[in-house]
């Protein structure tokens, strides 16, 4: 009874925000200032989390169908595809975010990727050539869980490459991403927002599973004495590379099922927007299940 | 409450068989006869399906557990894996055990293959040349739509290839499977059995829903003037490779709900019989977390 009530009563009179008004209070833009962002705020949503899950699940179903018609559409000779990129802090909940993808498209018009720290091999090319290989092909969704941003956080924050490679590295990502969205890729890129108490409590948690224990590295620990230097390097990434073409959001993310619920919103605002329909078929529908009853 | 109340009863009084049972009641052995399975059966199921779809839910939280162990292992440097190769005729619901198993796992220890007729290039190639370069990585589960038994399959009833080619190729065929198996693969393949009523009802569905109608070919109904050498193309490569390292498992599939109950039960009884455990680190958890607790 009780989820019964207090969903039904919250769908009525407490919609949650329509995708696009959603879109603009996460967006990043002129004066933007990521201390001032609360992890544990939940901006364009009013109800719990229960009522969360609920709209989690029906936005889940508009996913499946629209992700369909992006996929169909890619059979059938668009270029059109999308490309949702996923930032943030150890723990931050990249990883479910590809799994919630997942859970609700066609794994065969899905593309993940995960970029740890580049290989040997990685390291001969230049930062964007592991990225150009894992992007969306026709009719494709692809997922990155981190991305070429890794070439301004961690390479910025550990001195990786001198400073003037990492300073003309925004320019570099602006005109890729350019690159892409005139070549038809849609390109959605979330910055999960966690605090640092938040992230101590999901690494102790981690180490206290077993099944999960496999996934924690003390160096992880170790990162944390640099937090505020990834603050900053995300504050300039976000503010630099936050592009009419591609704009950065921030998603808060201390609260797990409100980052699950924005991060499912954006992505099926952005698909709404593209305006998918169903692929159209020369197909006779009378006469062929005419053929049909009679064989 | 109805369904709390059905569904709890059930649990008790009617539990779904061991997965090892299911096993053995699907599995293809000495004097199996497709003609012989009713495709609207349930074997190894007695409940209905509010029943099956409870289990479903269950198995899914044990196949997302055993799928992570397994792709832990991966990373750890096991060089296990599991591939599930799903056949069955147009519509039988290969694309759902795809959607299915993607729902429950991490898409980053899955990878997912979908074998169409043949390209230009690949048929330049011996028939196993495409599938192997979609197996399944260390620690990786690999689901294939169609695969190498098309070459058995429709090759065999529409005479794309002689007759002695076909032939010669269930023994290619098994020799292939049983390296695999050596190599530390573990082979789980299912024929999903659906009957022409079915499968003429699924089409007209298709064709009257218009995002699902881009799906529908009309070379779909022209095949089914084929069934009956479809089925016995079936007996002959069910019985003919279905062999101790790589068995064949028939699904009835007139019923969706009990297919995608059985399929999960069988993929969840096969990575059960591997003993996967959670991957055992060297972490001193107790003095991480007092680390932790300091940062």
């Amino acid at each position: 009874m009780r989820s019964g009530r207090r969903s039904g009563g919250w769908a009525r009179a407490n919609r949650p925000v329509p995708a696009a008004a959603l879109a603009e209070v996460l967006r990043v833009t002129d004066g933007f200032d990521l201390a001032g962002v609360d992890p544990a705020d939940t901006p364009g949503f009013a109800g719990g989390r229960r009522d969360a899950e609920q709209s989690f699940a029906e936005d889940g179903a508009l996913l499946s169908t629209l992700q369909e018609r992006l996929w169909a559409g890619g059979v059938a000779g668009s270029r059109r595809s999308l490309l949702l990129l996923v930032q943030g802090m150890n723990t931050a909940g990249k990883g479910r975010v590809l799994r919630d993808v997942a859970a609700a498209v066609d794994p065969r018009g899905l593309r993940v990727a995960s970029f740890a720290a580049p290989t040997a091999k990685e390291r001969t090319h230049e930062f964007l050539w592991r990225v150009r290989r894992c992007l969306p092909g026709p009719g494709e969704l692809a997922v990155f869980a981190r991305s070429h941003y890794e070439d301004v956080l961690v390479a910025r924050v550990h001195h990786l490459v001198p400073r003037a490679t990492w300073q003309r590295r925004y320019t570099a990502i602006n005109r890729f991403e350019s690159s892409l969205v005139l070549q038809e890729t849609v390109v959605v890129k979330i910055m999960l927002h966690l605090s640092a108490g938040e992230q101590s409590t999901r690494l102790a948690w981690r180490l206290q599973h077993p099944d999960l224990r496999w996934r924690y590295d003390p160096r992880d620990v170790e990162e944390r004495a640099w937090w505020n230097d990834y603050q900053e390097a995300y504050q300039a990434a976000l503010t630099r590379c936050s592009t009419e073409a591609a704009p950065w959001y921030v998603v808060p993310a201390d609260r797990a099922w409100y980052a699950r619920w924005a991060v499912r919103r954006l992505l099926v605002g952005e698909l709404t927007a593209m305006g998918l329909e169903p692929v159209p078929t020369h197909v006779d529908v009378q006469a062929e299940v005419a053929r049909l009853t009679q064989g």
